[in-house]
């Protein structure tokens, strides 16, 4: 691991913290705001709506990687990728449930992780509006928010049937992942919808017991995949294996469910 | 109308500012405890959580209307019917989507309605956790929230095919219901889910254009009735009638929308 090193830990902790102070200063003032225009970035004519917001805020952090971490490589949802030569990657989302924000939900968030080529090691979760953060890697996981600041702990029931299942749409993806997702909601107790990356910070603070998506890309999951670890949960592709590059993804909030959840989701097409 | 006088007018509208003041202070300690315990309210083992914070808000909220507004009737969800002499009902949901609640989201929301026999003329949505407060009637349409004070406009866009539309769950009610539901949901822009009564204070606000739910009480909908009126927008059954008794629910954010959704909604069995 790169970063073992305490100083460079406590100094990555400090930027990550910077680039969501930063995000927020961006993207907050564009919230919500009557006559939001989000332009279709797909050429297809998919509804993947990207706002000035979304833009200015990867400009913002990328601005601040540049000073304080300029030999780290970056991966961005909006610009890409920019090699480094430190080893370390950080993986950018600004705003991640674009069609969440330009509905004025409050289940968006700013998605922030650092790693090096195992996956990312230290994660954030940021909700501007509400002025919720959720950091965890390199021994720490807490939350700051209306409430205070408060450690996280992924618990937990003891078995899927008194367990909540989370996911952003009822589609989930195609047929067959639709198929897998529904197979393991009608074993849980409760299924719920729409709380984009929300999902997994509430997992990480002990709230929800199972995320389940489809087609994720790296910038989606690898902030909530050290998010979760830190505050001792999992999260695996539906093979059980690392899902950092992102594509089908399941989070648990202990070993016992994640193992019943992928008995189900590995029957997957 | 028993509530065109200013004066009682604007007594009711200091009244449900103490009341969603009062929930508040009962709810916020018990949301995202861990160890949350709820109760199964339904003997048919249906999932239908109660917490603590419930029963707890929905008390001091009638305590206050003893003291405050003796002669008015009461409908909570909590406590049932409680007879008045004025004319006017209080129509209380302490918690309005307890499984979000219980799951930690941050999109549940205290419900507080007044009106007379033709339902409700002035309405409430609080999000305690957010610190967010929408209110309209009598003239007035107004969210008071982390940004500040904002008159509240349900403005829409100007056909079907470019709207959102919002439910809480997938299954939307019965099996007719939910056929109607996805056909409506194929001719719009945009479709999420899992927001509660949340997603009617953002079409109030001017960010959703379509919320439609079935199997509502009385309680669920009528603060939201109000309120949504007030900013601008129409909310009726699936055959464009009045929907203060609950039942199958549509909501729009402009005329054009609010028609071209019910001929589509009117056809469910």
């Amino acid at each position: 691991m790169l970063t073992s090193n305490q100083k460079l830990q406590n100094e990555l902790i400090e930027v990550a913290g910077a680039l969501a102070d930063a995000a927020r200063a961006e993207i907050l003032p564009h919230f919500r705001t009557l006559g939001l225009r989000a332009e279709n970035k797909l050429d297809d004519g998919a509804y993947d709506p990207v706002t000035i917001a979304d833009r200015a805020a990867e400009q913002a952090m990328l601005e601040i990687l540049k000073t304080e971490r300029p030999d780290d490589a970056v991966l961005g949802e909006e610009f890409g990728f920019r090699k480094g030569t430190s080893g370390l990657t950080w993986v950018l989302d600004p705003i991640d449930g674009t069609r969440g924000f330009i509905s004025g939900t409050p289940t968006w968030g700013v998605l922030i992780a650092v790693g090096g080529e195992d996956g990312p090691e230290l994660g954030l979760i940021d909700q501007p509006y509400i002025g919720e953060r959720f950091l965890g890697g390199f021994g720490q996981a807490w939350m700051l928010g209306p409430q205070g600041r408060r450690d996280l702990y992924a618990k937990g029931v003891g078995d899927l049937t008194r367990a909540s299942l989370f996911t952003t749409f009822p589609e989930v993806g195609d047929d067959a992942e639709r198929a897998a997702f529904e197979a393991l909601s009608r074993q849980v107790r409760l299924t719920r919808f729409g709380m984009d990356c929300y999902a997994y910070a509430l997992l990480a603070a002990g709230h929800v017991d199972l995320v389940v998506e489809a087609g994720l890309n790296a910038y989606d999951i690898q902030a909530p995949i050290a998010l979760i670890k830190a505050a001792g949960g999992l999260v695996t592709n539906w093979q059980g294996e690392p899902a950092h590059e992102g594509g089908r993804v399941l989070a648990a909030a202990n070993k016992n469910l994640h193992k019943a959840a992928l008995a189900v989701l590995s029957e997957a097409d």
